[in-house]
This record gives C-alpha cells, sequence and structure tokens, in this order.
C-alpha cells in the first residue's frame, strides 16, 4: 500500500493519461447516459453512435423498400463473412476464417463435434471447471454425443495434464479470460502442449475480443468462438462468431447442416454438400437486424490496432487499481496485479459482494456481481476513460466507508444481477 | 376455363371482395413500396409500421440509456417465452410451450435429438424427400448424431408408411405445406398415425405460421418449428421457434444445452439442469434487436382469428387463381385448385420460370423462383389485396402474351433469386 493520494491530484493525472491515450476520442463514439460510469461493457456493451443509423437503413429501406431485392442488393447474403472478417482484424485471424452466426452456445457445439471428427479415434476434451457454466454444459452435450469424455482440469495445470493424457486427447477447449477473476491464461501454452499430442485447440475469446491483443493465427488456435454482445458492442444478444483455422476448414464437418452452410443452397439439393471455407460453419438464416448492427458497431475500431486498444485497457485497469491503492481501499482483488495476467476487467471480492454492487450502481458506477463474493468491474477501453477509473475508485471506497451496503434497499436480489 | 372477363369488371369485383373482407385495413399496417404488388412474403415478409419505432425504443432507451438494467426493466429475460406465447395465438398452441429461439434448422436439430431421447430404442425418422432442404439437411445430422435411420417418404404416403415401420417408428417429420408446390398436407392424419404406433410427430410451419389456422394443441403435434421471417413479418432472418406440447417438456432433453435453458441461470452452476417448461429449448443469449422486432411485427396480427386470417389467404389465392381463369392465362398451376388442399402461395409452372419472374419483377411483381421450373408467388392476406391479385393476374398474362421473357436482360440468374 502506498501514500494515500488526494483525489484531485489522481484526477489530474488520470486527465493527463487520457489526453495522451491512443484512443482519445473513442469515448465520443458512444452514446452513454450521463451521470453513469458504465464497468459493465463484459456483460453488455454501450451503444455506438453508428449503430441507430445503419438499422434504420436497413428497417427502412433495405427490407421495408427494396424487400426481398436487398438479398443481392446490399449483400445480405455475404454480411456474415464480411463481419466475420471484421471481428478477425481484432482478433487476429486473417479474411476467411471467422463467421458471424448463432450463439457462442451454438458455435461451441459446432466446434466441439467437428473437432471430435477431425480427430477421430481420440476420446478426451479438456476444459475449465470454472469455465463460464454454456462452455461447461454445451461441451458435456456435444462430447455425450460425440462419443468423447470430458476432463475438467484449471487452465493453470492444462499442460500438464495435456502431456498425460497424450494421444487420447481430441481437444483443449479453454477461455482466455476467466469471467469472474479476470485471470488471463496462456492459450498459447495451452495449444502448442495440445499440438505436441496431435490435438486441437479452441479458445473461448467471449471476454477477450476488442480487448486484448488475441493472435489467434499466431498463436496457432485451431478453433476459436466468443460473442458480440460484450466488448464488441454488437447489442443485446447480437450474433456471436466461430473461427476455424484455414488448414482445418475443408475437413470441418460441423453437425448443424443448415441451408446457409451448403456448397450451393438455391441448388436446392436434396442431399448437404458443406461450402468451401468457413461458410460452412453458418447454418440457418442469420437474424440480420442483429448482424448489421454488430457490423456498425464494428466501426468504432477503425483505425485501432488491437495492440493500442490492449495497452490502454491494462492502462485503465492498472489506473483503477492504483487509485484504490492510493485511496486506501484495502479489499481484496480477484485479478491478478500483474498485467500479463490480467484481462480487461478488475474483480473485488467483499462477503456482502451483492450490495456492494447494487450501492455503487445507485451511485451511476454500473458493476456486476458474480458468485459467491465477487464484485466485477469490466473495463471496456474505447469509452472508459482513466478519469472514470479514478472517479469509480472514489465510489469504492466511499461506499465502503459509508458502509451504504447495509441499507436494506440494496439486500434484495432480482432475477438478473 | 371459363368466359374471358374484362380487366374492369375483374378489378371492380375485387375491390368490392376487399371492402367486405375481416382484414380490411390491415394493409395499413405496413409499409409497402408504391408501384409493388408484393407476393413475396413467403420469403421475407413486409414491413410492419410498429416496427421502427419499437426498434429504436430499444437502441435508444433499452439499450443505449438503461443499459444492462433492461433484462430486467424491459424484461428481455422473458422476450422469447412472451413472443413465443404471440406465436403460439396463431398456430393454436397455449401458453407456455413455444418459444422464439435460434433458427429453423437448429431447432429443428434440438426437435429431431429431442424426439430420438423420448422414443429411446426405436430407430427410424420420417420425413419428406421434397421438404425445404434444410430440413433433410439437419434431419439427416441430427438422426446420424442420435443413432436413426432417415427415410424419406411423401406425405401422401406417409399414413400407409408409418404403419409399415410400426414400432420402429420415433418421429414423423413433416412440413404442413410443400415450399415449392404450396401444396397443403393433412398433418392431423400424419400425427393420428404415428400416434398409433407410438412415435411423435413434429410439423415444420414455415410457409404455415401467420396464414393458416394451423392448430397444433388440438391436432395432437408433439413438436413444431417454424420462422419468423415469413408470413410473421419479423424481419430479415428473425428469429424462429419451437414448440413441445406441455406432455413432452419434463421429459425433453435437447442437445444444445445453453446457460438461457438452465434452470436457474445466475447460479452459474458446474452442471446442467434444464429449466422446467419450454424454457429448456432455449440455448444462448437472444439476438433481442431481432426478438423484438418479431413481437412488433405480430402485433399486425391484434384482433385477428387465425379462422380468419386462413379465410382470407384462401379468398385471395382463389381470386388470382379465377382471374387467371378469366383472363384467360393458360398456364399449369403446381399449387392445387382444391382450397383444402392449398397453403398461401399459388405456384405456375413454365419452362422459362425463372425469366418469367424476371419480367413480373421488372413490372413491380415480386415473386420468386424456385428450381426446375417454378414460378412462386406469396400470398399473405394481410397486405396482398383481391385487387392486388386481379393486377397481378394481369401482368402475368400481359407477359406472357408479349414473350416479355425472352428479353435478353431477363435470363442471367444472380447468386439469389
Amino acid at each position: 500500500m502506498t501514500t494515500v493520494h488526494t483525489h484531485d491530484a489522481l484526477i489530474a493525472r488520470a486527465e493527463q493519461a487520457d489526453a495522451e491515450s491512443p484512443l482519445r476520442g473513442t469515448r465520443d463514439l458512444f452514446d452513454l447516459p450521463d451521470g453513469v460510469i458504465y464497468l459493465d461493457g463484459n456483460s453488455l456493451g454501450a451503444l455506438p453512435r453508428a449503430v441507430p443509423a445503419v438499422v434504420n437503413d436497413v428497417m427502412h429501406r433495405q427490407w421495408g423498400e427494396r424487400l426481398i431485392r436487398s438479398w443481392n442488393e446490399s449483400d445480405w447474403w455475404g454480411a456474415q463473412t464480411r463481419v466475420g472478417d471484421a471481428v478477425g482484424r481484432l482478433v487476429g485471424a486473417a479474411p476467411g476464417q471467422v463467421v458471424v452466426t448463432d450463439s457462442t452456445s451454438v458455435n461451441l457445439f459446432k466446434a466441439v463435434v467437428g473437432a471430435a471428427r477431425l480427430r477421430p479415434g481420440r476420446r478426451v476434451v479438456l476444459t475449465d471447471p470454472d469455465s463460464f457454466p454454456t462452455d461447461l454444459y454445451i461441451t458435456e452435450s456435444a462430447a455425450a454425443l460425440a462419443g468423447l469424455e470430458v476432463r475438467r482440469v484449471n487452465p493453470r495445470d492444462a499442460v500438464a495434464a495435456i502431456a498425460e493424457v497424450g494421444d487420447a486427447l481430441a481437444l483443449a477447449s479453454y477461455s482466455s479470460v476467466d469471467y469472474r477473476t479476470g485471470e488471463l491464461w496462456d492459450l498459447r501454452a495451452v495449444t502448442e502442449a495440445a499440438h505436441a499430442v496431435g490435438a486441437l485447440a479452441c479458445w473461448d475469446l467471449c471476454h477477450s475480443a476488442g480487448v486484448l491483443d488475441v493472435d489467434l493465427d499466431a498463436g496457432g488456435a485451431d478453433l476459436a468462438v466468443g460473442c458480440g454482445y460484450k466488448y464488441l458492442n454488437g447489442g443485446p444478444g447480437a450474433p456471436a462468431f466461430i473461427y476455424v483455422a484455414r488448414r482445418h476448414q475443408d475437413a470441418f464437418e460441423q453437425p448443424l447442416t443448415g441451408w446457409n452452410g451448403h456448397a450451393r443452397p438455391f441448388d436446392m439439393a436434396p442431399d448437404y454438400a458443406p461450402a468451401p471455407g468457413i461458410t460452412r460453419a453458418r447454418v440457418g438464416t442469420p437474424p440480420l437486424l442483429s448482424v448489421l448492427a454488430l457490423e456498425a458497431a464494428l466501426t468504432a475500431y477503425d483505425g485501432l490496432s488491437p495492440a493500442d486498444v490492449r495497452a490502454a485497457s491494462l492502462a485503465v485497469t492498472g489506473t483503477f487499481i492504483d487509485a484504490l491503492d492510493g485511496l486506501g481501499v484495502d479489499l481484496p482483488l480477484a485479478t491478478p496485479r500483474d498485467p500479463a495476467r490480467r484481462g480487461s476487467q478488475v474483480s473485488l471480492r467483499h462477503p456482502q459482494a451483492f450490495a456492494v454492487v447494487q450501492a455503487l450502481i445507485a451511485r451511476g458506477v454500473i458493476g456486476d456481481f458474480r458468485e459467491p463474493d465477487i464484485i466485477r468491474l469490466g473495463f471496456a477501453p474505447l469509452y472508459v476513460t482513466h478519469a472514470d477509473a479514478v472517479r469509480a475508485a472514489v465510489h469504492v471506497k466511499e461506499v465502503l466507508e459509508g458502509r451504504e451496503y447495509e441499507r436494506p434497499e440494496f439486500a434484495e436480489r432480482g432475477a438478473v444481477t
């Protein structure tokens, strides 16, 4: 713990950092309500100003006026791979390897069954027991259908476990960031270990895409999935994405063989023939209002490199941690202090974490609670400034010092937190 | 062939029918371009005027201003079952049996695997060789994973085939309307036959929901799927729906075990426990711009009974067929003339069907082509009037008489037709 600083000195330093950031000005690309410090972009990203005009054009002109003709005229048909390539630029994937489609859950199902078929005869899938639960549920279900057995091994032990499983391993499937603690895992090492025994690696990028300098191609990832509604800001429930490395695409046989993944959909042929390339990961007709909202949202990243975004993310989470220290806030961090092991969030532990989160929300600092004792604060560097980070730390300090979390109105839990 | 009538007499009679229709006025609920007779609502429904205001509210207020809080405040969490119930009202399903989620393809995958698990030990699925292809592709893939064998039997022979397969049958899976010919099948009879041997029936309602008086509950359907972007007018690629009859819900184990189908999603429990009721058919976080656009679109049906809509649909397709006859247009109908065997479209056969469709589009009559020789014209009774039907018939006559389809500009095929 360092010297306790005055708020004013901390704010002044933060404003200086904001003025010098390579991301300065990006906040103006988002429509955020006054008086809110939004630290929940890892649950639902903020509204990019570019989205409404695009969605209105899709509704009024493309759909209303041009009707069915927009499949060609506005290239609705190519939207999923076009937006996929835009996502690919943020996660280190060369064009033609990412498609926007379905939900993360559905895409992970394709990835696990597809991996089993790429590695026939191998019977084990490794995954993280602390994964976001949908990953566990889907992996278990897909594994059961594909004849695989799931073993749950913490990512810090994954490299050793992979070597131990050896050539029985089909797939190591891990999230790059723990959704609760914000800990960043070394998926390159996991991937190298998987490849050393002839297995594949799948990366879940839900808490990484748009904030980390994810490098799927250089890192050797075989498969990846991620969502569009967190740091990519595509809107509530925005479509997800799936990455299949080019070297696997021709042999990738995913089980959801819908007509949009067919080689010649308008032949209406009686039997399935997968499209070449990543297009075979498509399934049914995609929800275009949501797909095209995501495309508009991604323009907020125009001109930014993933390395710049990652640097800004680490700077702002660092500022928040430093401010907590500087203000003398004494709460245990669930998130590693080491920048190399930190995603884009800072999670704090408190026995009354739920009520603390409610008290912060009442002050306009929106984060969320995760079982059992996590105050989870996400820092989307495109719209959370260093000044926001310092002000949020001041609010945390005041909530704790004033024991605001003991007020009865903050105790009751709603259905969704 | 009857006497050839004058155009004026036909139009006058049609306008009289429009004035007397129980659906008069519903056309004003849609935003259609001037000069267009839109007969492709069976591919992409028209824009309901109610949609843009709702989608803008979702973007600006629910997402932009209220952010993550809208999951509770605007009941995003309940949207899929709420909109599912609204779809249910149009297809004869009591509340709590339909959920809006994913695409038709993904939902059919759940239905086929789920049916296999409801009928363990049975190894056969029957389906229509002339189904919309995604049904064939998905059924084959799901069957392979679930250990079933697919037999392709035309719906007109299904009852006999079901009896022959007997207690080896797990599921009879049929579309209620042939997407090419518009022929309406008797799925009640198929369902009764399936039940007689202890099997289940799944109905594909893509070309029925919103235009026929589908009666899932009374007809004994076990499962059903359908899309939101055709006659339901939910917008391009609008989310689809799945119906699971209440009696099967507690035992329905679908394979896409995403967190949104979990009994207590925010417990973040390590193992899957399906939600009670239809909620277990949900998978991942849904694309809410598209889900809520569909909800707004369905308000066009407020106050209309499925029986009224069906009567209006038959009246308007009948007017079109009568007008063709009255005008002396001599093209073979692929669609049955018998109203009891007719969906909500009229398909005509012509050796140069593709070019005929292009010539009609150039005249503002938008239909579509289907392989090999089908001119497919869909009649959405909420916005296609009797007067439209007569005018469309006149255009067909003029395109044929003037051999407009021979013009070179109508010969070239685009990627999507």
